[in-house]
């Protein structure tokens, strides 16, 4: 495999690190040792292209059917429930988003439940009910689901994997691979506001927190965008490894640079302070709420201004500009006027948020 | 909703017992308590034709695309390896069996993994292997996958959650809906393997055993059967809860009896043995490589044959008959003459082994 190929989840080849033999934390929070093992144990075995092209969804374009995208996303969010959602909400959104950023109109909805002994039933009712109330909200269905059942001390309460079936779009080439040089970067949103409120929830902040999750279904936001443009070349939602390694991903897959100007990233002042305060950097902190675009310069314009009209869209703001060089990198003019390098998660950073 | 309605995973209404308030064991085991769960909790929120329909998978009719079938299972057997197969085979054969079972080809899965920190690479790499092997046998592709990471102590190794579609024939009309009086029940194999080799690989039998799971995809010997008769009325495979519990739910589905002969129901030896010894009615254990089939009685001879030249229907053999009377109910001619109801699994019996 080359280096620029091939992924689940976005992930992108990344240089070598050495392999721990054990499975760590790091190896989940979706970074570059998420990538990694990925590279070294997944990929290896289930190549296929559909798995290759490297993105959220699998588009499927065999002769058998109509074109389909599919997803899967595993949730084992801790805790279950957090200030502006849950498991359940964000077991539907994460897999109604994969789905619809391949340009994808999102559908059916599978779930599979592992559930611990000794859960109150009325946890698991209230969990359903969100799962219920955010389907309804992105008009998909939940059509075929299990559960099982593990012994008390597993599980912490539950975890929901859900999978999503699409249909394709015709007519857009949406991929992490389609970046191109002079496209403009479109975030929908405030960053990191999931991550840090989970962290709350979790009572590590070490102060009260009004910090909402931003967990939601962007489809109907895609909807509006694809709708204002055609030349919508890339759609991806920072979540586990942040607007960072969302974008890193992208520019490595599309072999492009890509410039970010910080003073545009919008990022709430509690959210920034909570980063302050902890170490944080908000690019690396996840959303579960928010995507990111490529979209042609000369229709940047009216793609921003149908965001702008829809709910998880009302502060989207052009970040950057897609470039030639460096290829494979991202660049970030930082408010002092001096220029970086942003890299991909190294490891762990906040585990279990999603 | 009616008695007879609607379910995830093949669950059909049962008389209700009084609920627990928590989540126990049994909830998972795939008899009453699963079914009452899933009445409860699930349906009311997530009700939908397709979830409706009671069957393994979602049969997708909507005019947007060609027809589908989707299904998703959970798996959390412990240990992860034992005689036969591990959770890797497990999980890519009961999603493609679930899908097939419909008289669908399965053709893609997705699978969302989530890992125990410390889990060693090298296992994880045995369990990809086995999923590579067993896709490959089912000649079915993985294009999406996912993966989180929870802290020691939680997950037991690693669980898989596994998605599957497929293409649904066209001009067959197979469901636990749709069993007709007089047609023949034909069972693939021996029963009990599975959940026996599990139990003996956990060390609980009390004796060294060298029985085999039947883990196996099934679409191939159904591609068979469908390619012998138009008219299979029912394929379902007997996995949670055993053989008993699958025909119950049948028998309620399509409002039927149904009759077995247990002379004619095949037990490998050191299986009846165990079950003898541990007090189990191998009528209630898992299945992992068996289906039972409601065919019309005239094309039986031509299904049986062409079954038994597959490589999982050797053994294929007609168990019964569906029956008018009694309703909803399966009865069960014993060896020694006398007739006796089959039911339902009531609670738990065989935890964690699928």
């Amino acid at each position: 495999m080359s280096k620029e190929t091939v992924n689940i989840e976005g992930a992108v080849c990344a240089p070598s690190l050495p392999h721990s033999e054990q499975i760590v934390m790091g190896h989940g929070a979706g970074g570059r040792m998420s990538h990694q093992l990925i590279q070294k144990a997944f990929l290896p075995a289930f190549d296929n292209p559909a798995l290759r092209a490297g993105d959220d969804a699998a588009r499927l374009e065999s002769g058998l059917h109509q074109n389909l995208a599919v997803s899967t996303d595993a949730h084992v969010v801790w805790p279950l429930f957090f200030p502006g959602g849950d498991i359940g909400r964000l077991a539907v959104c994460g897999t109604v988003n994969d789905v619809a950023m391949l340009a994808a109109k999102p559908l059916y909805l599978t779930a599979g439940f592992i559930l611990e002994e000794g859960l109150e039933m009325e946890t698991l009712q209230r969990v359903i009910a969100s799962m219920k109330s955010a389907a309804e909200e992105a008009g998909v269905q939940i059509v075929a689901g299990d559960t099982k059942v593990v012994q008390r001390g597993k599980a912490d309460g539950l975890y929901i994997t859900t999978a999503g079936v699409g249909v394709l779009r015709a007519g857009y080439a949406v991929s992490g691979a389609n970046a191109q040089e002079g496209d403009a970067v479109i975030l929908s949103g405030t960053i990191g506001d999931h991550g840090i409120a989970v962290l709350g929830a979790r009572g590590e902040l070490g102060f009260q927190s009004s910090i909402q999750s931003d967990v939601a279904p962007l489809n109907h936001l895609i909807e509006a965008m694809l709708g204002a443009s055609r030349n919508v070349h890339v759609l991806r939602d920072p979540t586990r490894g942040g607007l960072a390694t969302t974008l890193s991903e992208i520019a490595a897959q599309s072999n492009v640079g890509i410039m970010l100007d910080e003073k545009t990233i919008p990022v709430r002042p509690e959210v920034g302070a909570a980063c302050e305060m902890l170490g944080f950097d908000p690019l690396y902190i996840a959303n579960e709420g928010k995507l990111v675009a490529m979209v042609a310069r000369e229709d940047a314009g009216s793609v921003l201004k149908a965001m702008r009209n829809t709910r998880y869209g009302e502060e989207a703001v052009i970040i950057g500009e897609v470039t030639t060089e460096p290829r494979g990198r991202v660049l970030l003019r930082t408010t002092l006027g001096t220029q970086r390098v942003v890299d991909m998660l190294a490891g762990e950073m906040l585990p279990r948020i999603c």
